[in-house]
């Protein structure tokens, strides 16, 4: 597309001078609206090398109020990169409600360099593509505004600009490597930029190309534009997201009522057992620790199933320096005003380490959908996104394994009596407690749905039967146990 | 995609029934509410042969008042299809505001069948992809409700009702040769069908796929899916598409304020040039007719700029049995309810013929930007919108030739007084005409913005200077014959 592109002709520089100052006063003007209306808006400065995105950024945030707004630019050697998964960088510096976000250069830039120079095979193309058609349309359906601007030189222009660069001393320092091998092979770069653009001009975050060769017009152009998809994105605010279909293979999950909770520990051997799966556990921490491996460990439960006993039983097997333990509470305001997976983006381990996490994303589609905290077109989309996010955790080679600690209302009940009548666990029992209890069957309904609907054969639901908790501790080892061992079998 | 789906599981017997009557009742009642909020409704029914989109339309359409829908097949031979563009006898289909169509069997069927079959080459496949894909963001962003379903069996599944349609002498009829074919080569259908629904799983209209293993299930699925699609669009009513960047090539185009009126034909020769021009422009319409090339010339202009007499002139040229002139007045209910480009895909010639539209779709950014007859955003995003469809005119073979007439203000003026003051003229001149006159400057801006944002490669605007009629007539002419005369030189 970008190949079959004509530029606007450039306006007389006197035209230019009098649409700019418009322009910025429009901009200026947006940004409080924008607070007000609480819509986030990310914008993706991307293009040829030389073509000038950083001096156009840099015009268009002096009219802003740097309050309202981050620039970021991304580094992606093969080491740092390696640690998280690919688009890790990029989310956990998206913007929060009513700010702005520019990047300079952004997953474009590092996917069509690496893909360009042949050091990525196609297959990891396409999956780069998907994810980043799904990253940005996860955005998009969630209130972010994202504009995507390429700027566009042609292979002569870049020459000269590359030229003039090279022969100043204190400009030298600017043109990269890439920059080079661009001119060099423009034309094989055009190709993998039109192909790439065209594979991600998608409905609601389309690419806007700048016409570069003159800087003010590319201002210009750049702030008409931002402007224009603004007041689109204030017109169409609380808009509702199409609800996707799930399209990754699932898993058959059982209700919880075909649940047998009946199940128990041998007593006699239970010590040992422990002991024997701890250890065994210990080791594999190792050889993933080696290998790079992540491990992510996601527990959901009902309240006094058990959840914080077992995981102190998996992580007492693990090197501490290895596994950190995340209990997620309500969100904070900075976590609230983005992305509701954001803060988990943010408490990824790294390659290598485990995250053991105490209730998870999927408060999406449980506590939020049933308190009313967010809509329910919202909770409805939430499971294609979480297994999307989960896709993107297990291409990005992590071990994802999901708890849900399972127990009857009347364990419960047991359990939330024992806590109020025996004065050192009293703080582990609350009026909210009590509440969600009331809730029990609306829960069963949502947990049902999400154990259906979420438990795709990359990142599969196992039910803990906890009734008996040591049955339920013993088999989470069990199951990390075996599924570690499969992945590295694997590698 | 369709390969990595999962099927939910299908509810106990029990369950779909009580499922079953709820969605209908609250399909049933969505028909008023599509109604008076004037939303259209486009239902796509594609899968596998065999696996009963039929009989489950059939039982979709049984609950809703006949008033409110109607049901398409589609048939493409090689002799009408080529008659028409690909798109057309779709477009000519779609529903009016507050209707559904649902279409059985559509565009994913006839190119899925010609590609899997090797009746079309890869890149007009890719072509068709296009085509698609701007045909359905046009509806959705135009206020379409745009709602795919994929209805999917497995191989066996397939072969077991093929057996049983063929053994029946009454059901054999319904088994097509394509279904047979599909069964044989499943795995390669599968690929195919795989990478179509892939490549036009669109933002605002995603595929949703139907396990069809059984009927109620099927029939369920689609109620279910229907309902909560016709919900968001209802929530989403009002929304402002994202205004597209034009990404064909263009063609510079002079501003009105820079045309040379001045020029004037040679009166001296003026009678013998018109008809040596009128007797080639014959010749070569004879030779458009026997090559089945389809031409569309699209008049606009000034009130009063000689439009009329133009046209007589190119007309007197043609036999009348291979061209039509369609006078462009305000849409017809029927037509105002629909895409603004219906009225239009309506008027097009067979292959073969000629088209003279006397003002055309070019009304959308003209007089219904300047009367407010539509919205801004609407007016923004249709120079693309019209680009797309030219491109689909001359991708179907068509010459496209589009003639501003243009004249100055005090020419208008002179032109308007002689036809009050003459008798037998004053039909021709309006109080409207006399308003539009006051909205000169208007629409200087408005012409100026489409004929830059317009003037495409493969359909470029032609400017007729027509102070002097006698010099735009001879120019129409001139300029007719030299972009046929190309046109042939190229086949």
């Amino acid at each position: 597309m970008l190949k079959d592109w004509t530029a606007q002709e450039k306006p007389a520089q006197e035209e230019i001078e009098a649409r700019l100052e418009a322009a910025r006063a429009a901009l200026a003007a947006r940004q409080m609206v924008l607070k007000e209306k609480k819509v986030p808006v990310l914008v993706l400065f991307e293009g040829w090398g030389t073509a000038g995105k950083g001096s156009v950024l840099g015009k268009v945030i002096k009219n802003m109020d740097p309050r309202f707004y981050k620039t970021e630019t991304f580094s992606w050697t093969a080491a740092t990169g390696a640690r998280f998964p690919f688009l890790h960088k990029y989310f956990v510096r998206i913007p929060q409600e009513g700010k702005f976000s520019f990047y300079d250069g952004s997953w474009m830039d590092e996917v069509t360099k690496q893909f360009a120079r042949g050091e990525m095979s196609v297959d990891q193309y396409r999956s780069r593509l998907n994810s980043i058609r799904r990253f940005e349309r996860q955005l998009v359906d969630n209130g972010y505004l994202v504009v995507k601007f390429f700027f566009h030189i042609t292979k002569k222009e870049q020459k000269k600009r590359l030229e003039q660069l090279l022969e100043d001393e204190s400009t030298r320092w600017r043109v990269s490597k890439w920059d080079k091998w661009q001119n060099k092979h423009y034309e094989e770069c055009l190709d993998v930029f039109d192909m790439y653009l065209d594979a991600t001009n998608q409905f609601n975050s389309p690419w806007f190309f700048i016409d570069s060769q003159n800087k003010k017009w590319a201002e210009l152009q750049v702030l008409e534009i931002l402007v224009k998809n603004i007041d689109t994105a204030l017109e169409n605010i609380g808009r509702s997201a199409v609800v996707l279909q799930n399209t990754f293979p699932l898993k058959r999950m059982p209700l919880l009522s075909e649940v047998d909770l009946s199940v128990k520990a041998d007593e006699a051997t239970y010590d040992e057992e422990l002991k024997k799966l701890q250890t065994r556990l210990a080791e594999l921490h190792n050889i993933l620790y080696l290998k790079k491996i992540p491990v992510i460990i996601a527990y959901e439960g009902w309240d006094a199933a058990g959840k914080g006993g077992n995981i102190k039983r998996v992580t007492a097997a693990l090197d501490p320096r290895g596994f950190e333990v995340h209990p997620i509470a309500s969100p904070e305001p900075a976590e609230k005003s983005r992305h509701y997976l954001w803060r988990f983006w943010n408490r990824l381990p790294r390659s290598g380490h485990i995250a053991v996490v105490d209730r998870t994303w999927y408060g999406r589609v449980m506590v939020e959908r049933l308190e009313g905290f967010c809509s329910e077109n919202d909770w409805q989309r939430a499971y294609n996104e979480i297994n999307e996010f989960e896709k993107e955790l297990t291409d990005w080679g992590a071990v994802v394994v999901k708890f849900w600690v399972q127990i009857d209302k009347e364990t419960q009940l047991e359990r939330f009596n024992e806590r109020q009548n025996t004065p050192e666990k009293q703080w582990k029992i609350t009026d909210e407690d009590w509440r969600n209890r009331e809730k029990w069957d609306q829960y069963e309904v949502a947990v049902n749905e999400m154990l259906q609907k979420t438990s795709t054969e990359f990142a599969p639901w196992y039910i803990l039967e906890s009734n008996d908790k040591h049955y339920a501790r013993l088999k989470a080892l069990k199951i990390l146990i075996d599924v570690i061992e499969k992945r590295l079998k694997a590698e």
